[in-house]
């Protein structure tokens, strides 16, 4: 007999309460790239714990990495039945450009029923839900129907340096039998998804090094390597003007997307022409004989997400740089390996390095590209606790972002990865002006809910990946 | 009969004054390309008006322009000898970055009898030395040998935007026989120069705009154009390799130095390893088939001075970038027209822009390039009032910077002009850590005193173009 009825009233009970709360959590600047921010993650994982402790979770603990802390918890009084892990985490990305949001990114404000704030979506707010989920089925059953651990790191948007070690030394700890994410997007408004692949990640930092100083381009210019020069020569030499990337090996073990795949691609029917209204660009760009999704989904990209050198203030500076430099990282797909990649694109830098300057490269963390069988009991549970919420069918996809710590969870403690979230594409993830959609809040704890009583039905044995 | 002696004793006997003075007009950021330092631009103009007054030049006024004003003054009590125009700028560079100076740049320091500061060597403490020399000359004889004219800007570091309407519209105020520059440099420590010729300027900003908003890169990565991507292939399409400048019919207008100028510039016997070591780059870089002296003084270039965008704090952020910009700037040779340079960079700049963004344009102010013959008698006169005082042989050279209004005086007032230049190379104009060597700064008083009283024994109509 399903509960979710009770949780609904619940939920709808106490939605001002909740928003309360989760507004709370948003208001923690908890950026975990920059260390000025310290003291804000540690404040975000206190705030986690006692969350957790008020839903009804167990043995909380905010555990200490070499970076940031883990937020551990457990309810294990479920005999005989399954244990979800659910995974989260609660640092965010830097929010820069500051001028170009509406409203403070720390301080949430809720418009046309859209939370805006920096994590909203990405992913304090998929977090928060969870708890909740836990809490509605504590307070209105008194139990849960399923044994229950949640791990909640503070350095996903950093790569998680720190996890994969904690995972391995938590095994024990750790064990389940499916591990739950809601850290991923919905197909589109109204359209719920279950994510079965994600793309790895592998970046680096390059920096050019010229003459000892700036140099007057009068004196030296024509005469003396500008470091941003060879900086944009090594740049531009990336990428052919069609969007194909000309690092040497780049694509060698890319495993191309099935024919099945492809067909259900297109049957999702991806308005190109909506896309580039929605972004507001006179075209879209990439390789070529692929589409939207394919080229999000299955296709490994590189991108240069950031440039400096140089004068970059108000006027004009007739400087000759002598420094400049890049970040660039680069989204991968199954079986693309991260280190080999960064190999590659180390002798690519060297190969196209000018003379007059010297070339420095940083490698960031790295994660590896994932893919699961869409067909598992636990992700088609998942799609029917959608469509019963949402009533349409739910879409079964990859997602073109990195959870660089979902294959190490899929690696370390073998058993099945289940994607399920709620976020939408357009909610700026990553950029000015971050919010969430309060429907998908609103349908996502019932969701939720819903989930757990469903996985409440299976053996543990028939959940084995 | 010289009053060389008698100058010579009062600098020796004023020098601590001197300095202590000159470190004051130092102490005020003048910046001219950042619009909050424009009440420093005033307070520079006044410091210099109460200076020259002063020293004892008459009806000095503070003039104002569209933009940052104009320092006049006058001594016309010369009967029958030639008149001077003095030339200099009271505005300095930008200082960032910031944390590459030793000492704080608007607080002057004396280090190994080197002063440093912004605007200690460009252009503030050579424009100090002509206001000196009068003050000496009136101290010691109670006036001029020569006619004097001042005129000081405060825009010459952003292109002197207001000053060629000024000249225009003063051209009976300004009338003259010969302008005499103090902005350029000596061919060595030891080794004076007087130069004949000098680069011009044209630049652009380029800034591109792509999608609405920073996006996250792994949900569009691969199927949006990024920002960056599509700037620097703008960038690198500027330049060749080897040096040499891709921009359609850039070099068509080029006039090449006669072998005359070749062979002298290879009598200055220029150290190239030595420059290297200098600036501690691995190799000099430029055009192939030409020296560093026919690099820097007969070629054009395009410099990128700064290139900016997406995300460059510590860290990574796996940010797709909807925008990205860069500064750019030309040094041209006669007889490039600046007009002529920016349609052609921008027609360049349109071919090359990708699709999936747009790029727009904004013009810099311009300079025209400069050229004048080394056998006028006021040139030479200049040489041997150098070599009086520094007991060395003087080069004839020409500068690789630009001055861009000694092209509209040229063109306006009808007069040669003399450049008389005591920075040194190396002196990080335009860099951290600028600085002025105070040998020069002695010496160059003299000179500058002796060139009056020389330029005195030419009847004006011998001075004419």
């Amino acid at each position: 007999m399903s509960n979710l009825q009770e949780l609904d009233t619940y939920f709808t009970e106490n939605r001002e309460t909740h928003l309360e709360e989760l507004k709370e959590f948003l208001r923690i600047p908890s950026i975990s790239a920059l260390s000025e921010h310290k003291a804000d993650m540690q404040k975000a994982a206190d705030w986690l714990k006692d969350s957790l402790t008020t839903a009804g979770i167990e043995k909380v603990e905010v555990l200490p990495t070499k970076g940031h802390p883990v937020v551990y918890g457990e309810w294990m009084h479920a005999k005989g039945k399954p244990t979800i892990l659910f995974y989260g985490h609660y640092d965010v990305q830097p929010v820069d450009p500051l001028n170009l949001w509406e409203t403070e990114p720390f301080d949430p404000q809720i418009r046309e029923n859209k939370l805006f704030a920096r994590g909203a979506s990405d992913d304090k707010g998929q977090v928060f839900m969870h708890i909740k989920a836990v809490e509605a089925w504590m307070k209105t059953t008194g139990s849960l129907p399923v044994n229950m651990k949640f791990i909640i790191e503070g350095e996903e948007e950093i790569g998680s340096p720190s996890l994969e070690a904690f995972i391995e030394e938590n095994k024990e700890k750790l064990a389940s039998d499916i591990i739950v994410i809601s850290d991923t997007g919905m197909q589109a408004k109204g359209k719920p998804a279950v994510c079965y692949g994600l793309r790895g990640l592998a970046g680096v930092q390059i920096d050019v090094k010229g003459a000892k100083g700036d140099l007057h381009s009068g004196l030296y210019g024509g005469s003396v390597q500008n470091a941003i020069h060879a900086l944009v020569q090594v740049l531009d030499s990336f990428r052919a003007e069609n969007g194909k990337i000309l690092v040497d090996g780049f694509y060698d073990s890319v495993l191309e997307a099935t024919e099945e795949e492809k067909e259900a691609y297109k049957a999702l029917n991806v308005d190109e022409e909506a896309i580039k209204k929605e972004l507001q660009v006179p075209a879209l760009f990439g390789e070529e004989g692929y589409s939207h999704l394919e080229r999000t989904w299955t296709r490994p990209t590189l991108e240069i997400n950031g440039v400096f050198g140089g004068f970059s203030g108000e006027g004009i500076k007739t400087v000759l740089p002598n420094e400049a430099g890049a970040k660039i990282t680069c989204r991968l797909v199954p079986n693309q390996e991260p280190d080999e990649i960064v190999q590659l694109l180390k002798a690519h830098i060297d190969k196209n390095t000018l003379p007059g300057v010297t070339i420095s490269v940083t490698e960031f963390d790295k994660g590896k590209p994932f893919l699961t069988p869409f067909d598992h009991p636990a992700i088609q549970a998942a799609g029917a606790s959608y469509e019963k919420v949402y009533n349409v069918p739910t879409a079964y996809i990859r997602g073109g972002g990195s959870i660089p710590i979902v294959a190490a969870f899929d690696d370390i403690l073998q058993v099945p990865v289940i994607l399920m979230g709620f976020g939408l594409a357009e909610e700026n993830f990553h950029a000015p002006n971050e919010h969430f959609h309060l429907e998908n809040f609103d349908q996502g704890l019932r969701v939720i809910g819903d989930y757990y009583e469903s996985i409440a039905g299976f053996k543990p044995d028939e959940l084995k990946k």
